[in-house]
């Protein structure tokens, strides 16, 4: 049994990170913490969790963290590079599901994120938490940075097509859905009921945090590349949950069997499902679950090939990514209480 | 460990009863008959169960139905009727998900299901699968009449007010409003995505199929009475899963503290659960899982109460609370197979 | 040719008020004010209004305001009492779409309100803008209070009952239920997409300020009584825009033909639709227009009669009225630009 | 006044045809036709056209059609090729909302389609009804084909790229979303509310109907190409009504001024709306209108242009510019009928 706590558990990560959480049997949920509702139980204002989760919210206090044995971050950007350090000194494994350990050029992520970074030192040694690549130093990693929710979909879209080497680096688009949860919990117009249902738009043509997360990613994994070219549009969907990436890259005449090339890579993954030859991956197929599923096109035998990918942003592109991560460090089996079957209808 | 067999599995509480089953560590998922399906996997047709379901639909073959332990049907009415007697003489236990033994008056079942009853003598045998009033019956029957959506949240939500004779049981509304879900997978022009999003509307006000089962099981719980005056207006609402019934009774000035008497009286009850006084139950706050949450008012101290009940029409109300029918039947824990936590949001 | 001026027209009720207006061929839009949007276009905050309504929000101002014929609040409570008198004295209309001069008893609705009243020598004079029982005082009146929502769908729907006395009115029940744009266009996390979708509720069940505007108008229509009993329950359903009420009410046995009763008393009513007997109106058949449509159950010929009532809450419940009011109160043509066909699907 | 026909009326474009139809000044609703609902009054079946529109449904009699000055097919496709021979020989006009007479290649529309074509004669004189390129033929026009829904948004989004040569046109790619309407009002499993919503998904990837139509029209408005090269990709989104099509295209460096480009050449049409630079359009911005709205982006400086282009399916998508076109052949104003303020919230 490990100890957990949790800063900032107000937010939909955060309930999210509580219902799986509450069924882990190597889990003791110890602290939770949330500065607006400190007393509050957190059955009161998340009434699903009653009868698995009795514990109340209290003040972020450093030393009933540093008590735990991994710390989760379900805060917005900026607040767990101001406390990791200290939580890291103390022993205690830190994930953050927020933004600020993502990005290891540091200038470049306060360009994007309009923030000075707290702890540029640790961005170096923070491991990019998406086990599909990094499984290994997630295992011994202190300090994970959780993905994004976008980057998860698009980059597990992406990644046999690139790291083979078949497409065109310089000519990738993801157009990508999301569900109206990937905006938060905090009250806003733009996020409004009224607003968004039976409505659809794009948002962020002109540039969203995620693409330089998501353009280092694929960098990375592309061999002889220094960066991609990659163009990101997000598009905000009449739905709570589900992300659906779109993705479109230009392919070498050699590539023969776009089926096995994804099917071989993930073989041993327990959360990317390829989904046979011609389908069409619904987000509802993953709802409220871990998993990731993909399926590849390549119409009309042209040179443009399709990648459709969906994830549940709130799982596979958040809290459930981060509870696989969990499972990686402390060595639990990865798929301890995440393997759930999606909810549908 | 025991042999289930599922007879139509292609509607949405057979989906569902897979989703919980595939979880259950005492079941095997012997067969699941589709005539429609022969050969179909089951997650071609549902592909959430990918990875966790990995057998096809098969026809509705008796024998292999009889080397089962117990047989859920989650069939239309009349199928199940017509199967129930041999499979019982086999010596197998029979979960009936659909409408055929849920009325003991033959003759009135009948003319609301607008057909001939081909087994009437097995309504007398058959038990009413609502755990909390027929728990004992349960754990001893072979044959289970599982309850109506509707049924079960206007029932568990009026039950401590009439069992304990406050209420004036000539005088009773249920004003209830149900997710599209419950119309079941079949196509029709009604309850199109474009036919049903955005509007909302009340259906059969003249007479539903579930008020005489819920009159019957509410002149059975009050004491004194042959039958109970009940008005029932069931609702479509524009969402998937949940039923919210709004219930209005009048009672008698010596009923003091309602809070109390529901507490009491589902104290012991693991899928029920009362609100604290002056809640508004979400039916979100039970999705996908097999609770029931109730609040009562008593707006302006006046003689009308209002009892709030919300379930997820599926679990609670169809293939959940089947499921909890068979873990009583076979003696496993209660809570086996449906102690999820709700998904929100 | 008549100015209009718009007090507050950042909400739905103002956008919605806009829409109307814009066909309007006896109508100038002079002004609209906004203390947060100064200086903006109205068609930069709701791009629907892009090419039909050119003008900007401007501070409220008394003196331009003054230069109007008439002045719509779509404001929140408590704004138009503090600015009414003036603009009354100036010779200008008021119409008021919130609830500062809907109730008569200043008492009792600074109870409800939570303030004190700033102009109770005004709330006598006040006329109820519900045409189909005031239309002739409406004509003739200087301040015109525009009804609530609910209390329009519900008096609309109970009145034929009431007034002709067939009736218990001690026993009245209001079950209703409202799109979320109800709530307005503030920011706030109740009204989340992610909170209200895929959900049903209750809410406000103690008690709702519709309550007393309901009792106060239905206590007015029925002779011989000094008050009504109702018991009104509002729930929160997904959707953008509409009202169901389903009302419940005792009736004598002399009451021979319902739907006879209801076509007789709207006969000559332009936006009041009795359905054929047997129906079950949608919201979405009013959906954008100022229609209200009502059928009539009495379900297995019991003495309790159940009445559906539909309207769409930003129309009929709100500025379609309002604007049916104006054309009253001028002279115009009772249909003037609130004559379209709903939008269905 | 002219008499105009409805062949086919009882899906969304019938109704919403309809919808517009009951407003216009200049028409007389003189009958329309559907095999199964003979006799049945239209607003029994659409209860929103309740005082707008009196006629009933009845069979398609080629003579009642050939006494009328105008004929819409609102039909499946297959429908309108079999009638319209005999329609023009009367001297109607034909407009036709299905896609018999959209492609020239007959032979290719016959491999899209899966029907040997009817009247292939005609197909040449048809005149493809998007008044953006060619209203002057279509004044002329004795058969309108009225272009589908995607093709209208992506079509309408790419034409100033294209006409003006800055664009590859071997590089086009269309991710278009729609809302469910436009898969009809038939009953089938897959546009069922519960299997649509709250779940995103893209569909027919390796081919749609409508891509050989874009091919075409884009290849006929681009100079100097026989054909262009265009993946489309459609996707299924959980809203009633409403297209958005986002576009990808690579410019030349010589292109300055996307804004003014699109600005020049939409100048003087009065049904497309070039938003201001940066903007995001929303679908629900054109709700029940016929406008279609564009922005264009070009992230981060790059060659890659995104265009975003919204119109609702059913109306510019469909019936709108049906009626768009008979306006523009009878030499009506063209805004008639048509010029209504979309639906917000």
């Amino acid at each position: 049994m490990i100890k957990v706590g949790i800063v900032g558990g107000t937010g939909y990560t955060g309930v999210e990170l509580l219902r799986l959480l509450a069924h882990h049997p190597e889990v003791t949920l110890e602290v939770i913490t949330s500065r607006s509702e400190v007393g509050m139980k957190v059955s009161d204002l998340f009434p699903n969790l009653r009868g698995y989760v009795d514990i109340a919210f209290s003040e972020p206090d450093e030393n009933r963290l540093k008590g735990c044995d991994v710390v989760f971050f379900a805060t917005p950007n900026g607040i767990a590079m101001k406390m990791a350090r200290s939580l890291l000194d103390a022993g205690v494994r830190v994930i953050d599901l927020a933004a600020d350990f993502r990005i290891k050029d540091v200038a470049l992520w306060q360009q994007w994120y309009g923030m000075e970074h707290a702890a540029p030192e640790l961005v170096a040694e923070a491991v990019y938490g998406l086990p599909e690549i990094n499984r290994s130093q997630i295992a011994k990693a202190r300090l994970v940075a959780n993905p994004g929710c976008y980057p998860t979909a698009v980059t597990l879209g992406f990644l046999p097509l690139l790291e083979s080497g078949y497409a065109d680096s310089e000519r990738l688009i993801a157009d990508a859905k999301s569900g109206v949860s990937g905006a938060g919990r905090g009250a806003s117009v733009g996020t409004l009921y009224s607003e968004v249902d039976g409505s659809f738009k794009a948002y962020a043509v002109a540039g969203h945090r995620h693409l330089p997360e998501i353009r280092q990613t694929l960098g990375l994994i592309t061999p002889n590349v220094e960066s991609v070219g990659l163009t990101f549009v997000p598009h905000l969907t009449p739905m709570v949950r589900g992300i659906h990436a779109t993705l479109y890259a230009e392919v070498s005449d050699d590539l023969v069997d776009l089926q096995r090339l994804y099917k071989e890579r993930y073989l041993n993954e327990p959360f990317v499902d390829i989904l046979p030859v011609g389908s069409h991956p619904e987000t509802r197929t993953v709802r409220g679950s871990n998993h990731c599923r993909i399926a590849m096109h390549r119409p009309q035998r042209g040179r443009t090939v399709v990648i459709l990918s969906v994830i549940d942003n709130l799982v596979k592109g958040a809290a459930g990514q981060a509870v696989q991560n969990m499972n990686i460090m402390f060595g639990f089996a990865e798929r301890t209480a995440i393997d759930m079957v999606p909810l549908l209808p």
